[in-house]
C-alpha cells in the first residue's frame, strides 16, 4: 500500500532474510517476553540490523515501504513467532495506522505521528468499536458524539476492545458527527477528558496494550486534530480496514504455520502402534488438510493483495480473504493440537497459546457470519448489475 | 451400572430437581469456589439434602445407585455448572473410580475405598496414561511394570497426565506384570515410593487435582493391593472405560447447553443492523445448528447407556459416542462464543473458560483419530465375521 | 402412531424377518424390477407371507399396527433396497397416508380410502406442494383454493412435485378456504377437472408414479370428500407431516446402511499400496465417519420416535431429526461412492444411483434451512418462554 | 506450459473474449448438442472465428500457446458451459496429451500426432489406468506389458476408464517394459490386438468417447511408437499429470461458477416468507460460501499455475490444488442446488446434470484420499529434510 512501492515480485532475499531474522533471533527468546524487559528493544535493534524493520511503513519514514504484495511474503514470515510483528513493527493496530496515517493525514500530522509510529518511538490506537447499542459490526449505529466547540471539537462517548490502548500515544478515534457522518481524529494520550479504562480480559494476550475501555468525557480537541475530511470518517477508514484485515491474515497465516512447523516435529518423533505417528494414515488426513488450508489462505492472501496493490480498494475480495483465512487459521492450529494429543493442549507446547490466541480473529475485524451476510448481499447486487454470466468474475 | 438400579425410565423428579439444584444453588455461586473455601462443603450439604449427591454410587454406600441411562439425564444436568459434578460427587475420575470398584474390588477393599469416596470424603485417581514412549492411547506400550517380592509388589514407573493427582487419597495404579499382562493395583497417598510431582499446565482447570505426573520408585504394596485378579488389569479397567468415556459425555453436554443458554440469552438482547440478533439469519442457522448437535448427542448418549446397562459392554458403541459428542460439544461451544462477539471471547462470559475447558475432551480418554481407528477396524471385523447385512446392525 | 399399537419394546423377532427378508427375497431380484412386470406382486406376496407387510397400517385394516418406535427398525430394514418399502408398502406418501387418514378420517372414509391402501390394492398422493409463487415451504401463500357451490366444492389450482401422482386411486389436496385457513379434500382419480401432468424429471427414481404437476380446474367434490374439519387443514395434516418426516428417514437409513455395506465388501477386497484398502488409515476415518453418522442418525430416529409416540406431535423434534438424518444419509452415501472409487461413480455398483436417490432428501419435505429457521425459532421461542435453563430439555 | 508463451500477465481481452463467446455463442444452444449433429462443427469454427480456438495448443501447431497462467483465466471460462472446452479444443484428455506431445513427442510424432490434435481433427485417449489389481492410484502394480519382438514391441493387457477411447485417433499407452521401468506407446485406433470395449456407465456424461475398457491383446507396435525415452514413462507422464489435474480444476471451476449464476438467477426472483430468497439469512450464508469457494479455488489454481510455469513441474503443489478445487466444486454445486429446491434436483435447471458431471471429479485423477496421503508424505519428507521453519514455504 505504500506509495513508495511498485507492486510486483518479492524480493527473495528479504523474505529469506526474515525467516531467518524470526527462526534465529526472535523463537530461541520469545519465552522471555515477560521476564526480560530490555528483550523487546535489543530486538528491535537487531531487526533494524537485519534490514527487516517497519516493512509496511514509507521509506521516507524509515520504513522498507513494501506493496500489499510484498508484505503478504514478510507479515507471514513475521507471524512465525507471536513476537515477531511486534519486534519487526509490523504489529497491529499501529501497521494498520500507519498505512492510515500515510494515505490521510497532512504533512504536518505525518511528521508528528507517522515518524513515531514508523520509528518504534511510540504505540497507537484505533478507537471504533463501541459497547451495545452502539458500533459493533455495524458503523451505523455509532454513539460516540463530537460537536464543534469554537474552533474545537468535543468528543463524548464510550469505546471499547480497543487495541493497544493502554500505552498507546495517540488515539484515532472515530465519532459521529452528522446524522449519517462521522469524522476521525488524532487525540494525543493524557488529553483531558480522555481516560483508558480496564483491560478487558480476553483469551488473547498477544497484543501490546491490551483491548480497553476508553471513555471520552467533553474531550475537547482542536479543528487540526481531524484526521481526513469532516463527515468523510468511514470513506477515509476504508483505507484502513480492507488492508488490515488482510495483514492480520498474513501475520495469523505465520502463527498456523509454526503452529504445523511444531506438529511435523512431534508427529515424526511420536511412535505409537509400533509406527511413527507421521506415517499412520490416522495423522496424514489431518497433516494434509493443513498444507492444503496453508496453500489456499497463501494464494488468497497473495491473490488478494496484488488486487489491493492494482485498485487501492477490494472489499469484497479483503472480507472473503478475511472469513476464509481467519477460520483456515482455526482449523490448522486445532488439528495441529490435536496430533500433539495430551501436549497439544498443555501449556509445554506453545499450541494450547496459539489455540487461545487466534480464535477471537474470527470475531475481530468483523465476525465471520457479518462478512458472509456482506460477500452475499454484493455477488447479489453485481448479479444484478450484469445480469451476465460476469458476476463472480475477477 | 449400579447393580442396585433397574434400567428403565427415568425418575423425572429427580431430573427436575438436579436442574433446579445447580439453577438454584451452583450456578449464582459458581464463581466464588476460588475465593470461598468453605463453599464445596455446603454446596454438598445442600446436594445431599436435595437428594442429589453422589448419583452413580450404590445406594449401600449411600449413592442414588442410577442405572447408566438414568445417569444420562442427571449427569446431563449436573453438567451446566462446572462446578456441579464436583459438588454433587459425580465427577472424573471418583465417578469412575466408583463404579470400578463397585464391579471389581473385594468386600474389604470397597468397605475401605468405595465407602469414602462414594460419601466424597475422599478423592482418588487412576493411574494409567504414561508419557512417551509409553502407554498413551496404546496400551500395549506399558512401561511402569509391578513385580513380586515376597508377599509384596514393588511398582516402578512414570505416569502422567494423572487427574485428580494432587491431593488424591488413593490410586488406582495400572502396571504391566506380564509379558502382555497388566495388573491393577490400590495405592494409599503417601506410601513410600509413590510421590505426585507437577501439575502439567494444561488449558482446561475444572477437574479438582490438575491433571499431574507421577512416579513410582520401588513403591512396595501388600498382595492385598492387587484389584481385581492378577494380570487381569486390562480386561477389568474395561469395566470402567466404556462407561467413564460415557459419564464424560453427560456432564460435557450439560456444559454445551450451558452454552447455548447463554448465548440465547445474549442474542435476544443483542441488536444488529436494526433486529434482534436472534431474529436474523445470520445467527439462527448456529443457533439451529447447536439445537441439532444437542439433541443427536443427547439421543446417542441415552441410546449407548441404554446399551451399557442391558449389556454390560459396549465399547464400539461407547468409542462412536464419545467421538461424536467430543466434537459435537466442541462445535456447540464454539458456536456459542461466536454468536456473543467480542464478549464471546472476553471473561466477562463463562464462555471463553468453556471453550478451554471442552478442548480436551477430544483427546483425553482416548482422541477422536484414536477411537476412528478402532471402530473402523470393529466394523471391518463385523463385516467379515457376516458378511451380511447385518454389520451396523443394533 | 397406530392406536393398535402400544409403544414400547420392538418385537426383535420382526426386525430379523424383515431383515431376512430383504436380504434374501428383495435384493437378490431389485434390479429386476424394470424388466419383469410381476416382480412387485409376486414380492408382495411373499411379504406377506412372511408376516412383514403394511407394518405401519393399522391391525383392523390388515397391517401391522407398528407404533413409530417399532417402525424405526423395521422401517430402517426394509430401507436397505429402494425396492423394499413399496414391496412392504411402507412406502411414501401411501404409508404417510395411512397414518392421516387413520387419525382424522371417518369411518367411511376410512373404509373406502384406507383399506385398499392398506391391502396394496391402491396407491394414492398427498396434493400440497405448489409452483412459485404458490405454498412451496411456505403454506402461507397457497393458492389453490376450494369454494363451496351448493352442498359441493370446487377446487381450482396448480400443485407440482407430487409424489406418486401418476397412477395414484386417490388424491388427499390441501386447498385454500378462507383467509388463513385451509381444508383437505380426498379426491378420487378421473374426477373431472382432476388432471395429472407431466413428471417432472428429478435425479431421483425411487418413487412409483413419480413427482408429478397436477391441475384443478372447478374440479367438483362433494362435501363428503372433506378430510378432516373444514378450515384445519394445516392442523390435521400435521398429523401426517412430522411422522412423514420421521418414517423417510427411517427409509433412508436404510439406504445409507446398505451402501455402508457395498462399501465395506469392496475394501475388504481391492488391494491399494500392497494392504487392503480397509486397513488403510486414508480409508478407515471414512469408514468410521459412517459408523458414526449412521449409529448418530439412528439414535434420533428412535428417540424422536418414542417422543411422537408418547406425545403424538413434535415438530421441533422431527425437524432436528429430518435436518440430521438427511445430511448424514448423504455424506454416508458420498463416503461409500468415494471408497468405491471409479467404481463407485459408475453404474457396475448400485452407489451412484443411491447418490441421486438420496440427494433430493435435503430439499423434500422441508429444505434442510428452511426446517433450521424453525428450529431456532422455536429455540429462541422456548428460551424466552422459560428464561431458564429449559431450553433445550427433553 | 507452451514453450512458445511468456509467462505474466494473461491477456484481458482474450478472457472477456472467451466469456463472450461462451455466454452467446456456446450456452444459447447447449442443449441442442444431443440432437443437433452439425452443431459442434458449427461451433468450432465460430471459436477458431473468435480467436479462441486451442488455447493451450503450441503457436506452430494453430493453437494460442498460452502459458498455464494465462490457461487458468481461460479455461475456466470455457467451463462455464459442459459444451465449451470441447468446442474450444482444451478438454480433457486432449489438452493433456496435446502438452505431453509437445514435451516429449519426437518431431515426427509431433507432425503425425500433435498437429491433428491441435487442430480438432482428431481426439485421442491416454490409456494408463487399470481395473484391480492393475494400476489404479498406484503406479507400482502396473499390469499391462510391453516386450520387445524384434524391432517391435508386443502391448498386452486391460485398461479401463480410457476417457475418450471410443472414437479416439490413437492411444498413449502406459506399459510395463521392466521390474520397476513402463514407457508410453502411442497406438493409433485400427492397430490389431487394440480393441475399445464398452463403455462404462458412470454418472458423468461430459466426456466425447465415455470411460471405456480396452484391451491390448498381442498388439504390435513398431520401435518408433515409443513417445519419450524406453523405461521413462512414468518420469515423462509426469509432464502431463501435474498440468492435467490443474486444467482439470480451472474447467471444473467454470462449471461451478456458472452453478452459481444459474443459483443467483433463481434466488433473486423466487420469493419465501415475504421476502426474496435472496435476502434471507438462510440463502446467504450459502451464497457466501460460494463466493468463498470460488475465490480461494481461482487463487490456488492462478498461483499453482504461475508455480508450474517457473518450475515446470509442482507435483505437491497440484495435488492440493486438485484436492481442494475438486472438492470446493463439489459443495459450490451442491449448495447451488440446494438453494433452487425441488427445480434443483429436477432436470429443469441444468444443476442436477452438473451435480452428477462434478461428483467423479474427486475421484478421477487420484482420490482425494490418495492426494493427501501423497501431501502428507512429503510434507514429513520436507520437514525431515529441512528441520527448519521452511517446510510448507513456497
Amino acid at each position: 500500500m505504500s506509495t513508495n512501492a511498485t507492486p510486483g515480485e518479492v524480493p527473495e532475499d528479504l523474505t529469506k532474510r526474515v525467516t531467518s531474522f524470526v527462526d534465529h533471533q526472535v523463537i530461541p527468546v520469545e519465552h522471555e517476553i515477560e521476564t526480560d524487559r530490555e528483550l523487546l528493544a535489543r530486538l528491535r535493534g537487531a531487526a533494524r540490523a537485519a534490514g527487516v524493520f517497519a516493512p509496511s511503513a514509507p521509506t521516507e519514514y524509515g520504513g522498507l515501504g513494501l506493496s500489499m504484495r510484498e508484505q503478504a511474503d514478510v507479515l507471514e514470515e513475521s507471524g512465525r513467532s507471536l513476537l515477531g510483528p511486534l519486534v519487526m513493527n509490523c504489529a497491529a493496530p499501529d501497521e494498520g495506522n500507519m498505512t492510515l496515517l500515510e494515505h490521510v493525514a497532512t504533512p504536518a500530522q505525518r511528521e508528528r505521528y507517522l515518524r513515531p509510529l514508523a520509528a518504534g518511538d511510540a504505540r497507537s490506537a484505533f478507537a471504533m468499536t463501541e459497547p451495545a447499542p452502539g458500533a459493533g459490526s455495524d458503523p451505523g449505529t455509532l454513539t460516540t458524539r463530537a460537536v464543534r466547540d469554537g474552533g474545537d471539537w468535543l468528543i463524548d462517548g464510550r469505546k471499547w476492545f480497543i487495541t493497544g490502548a493502554d500505552g498507546a500515544a495517540f488515539f484515532i478515534v472515530m465519532a459521529g458527527t452528522g446524522a449519517d457522518a462521522a469524522t476521525m481524529f488524532l487525540v494525543d494520550a493524557g488529553t483531558p477528558g480522555l481516560s483508558v479504562g480496564r483491560h478487558i480480559p480476553t483469551i488473547d494476550a498477544g497484543f501490546t496494550g491490551g483491548h480497553c475501555e476508553v471513555v471520552f468525557d467533553r474531550c475537547r480537541v482542536p479543528s487540526s486534530a481531524v484526521l481526513g475530511e469532516v463527515d468523510r470518517g468511514f470513506a477515509n477508514a476504508q483505507v484502513r480496514l480492507g488492508p488490515a484485515r488482510l495483514t492480520h491474515c498474513m501475520r495469523w497465516l505465520g502463527v498456523a504455520r509454526r503452529a504445523h512447523e511444531i506438529m511435523l516435529g512431534y508427529v515424526v518423533k511420536r511412535e505409537l502402534f509400533g509406527s511413527r505417528l507421521a506415517d499412520l494414515g490416522l495423522a496424514q488426513h489431518l497433516i494434509a488438510d493443513n498444507e492444503i488450508d496453508i496453500a489456499a489462505s497463501r494464494s488468497l492472501i497473495r491473490t488478494t493483495a496484488a488486487t489491493l496493490d492494482e485498485r487501492g480498494r477490494a472489499n469484497h475480495e479483503t472480507s472473503i480473504a478475511k472469513t476464509f483465512v481467519s477460520e483456515a487459521v482455526g482449523r490448522i492450529v486445532d488439528r495441529s493440537v490435536q496430533l500433539c494429543g495430551g501436549q497439544g493442549v498443555s501449556h509445554d507446547l506453545p499450541l494450547a497459546r496459539f489455540l487461545a490466541e487466534v480464535r477471537p480473529f474470527r470475531i475481530y475485524d468483523g465476525a465471520s457470519e457479518v462478512h458472509r451476510w456482506s460477500v452475499a448481499r454484493r455477488a447479489v447486487r453485481r448479479y444484478e448489475a450484469t445480469r451476465t454470466g460476469g458476476t463472480t468474475h475477477g
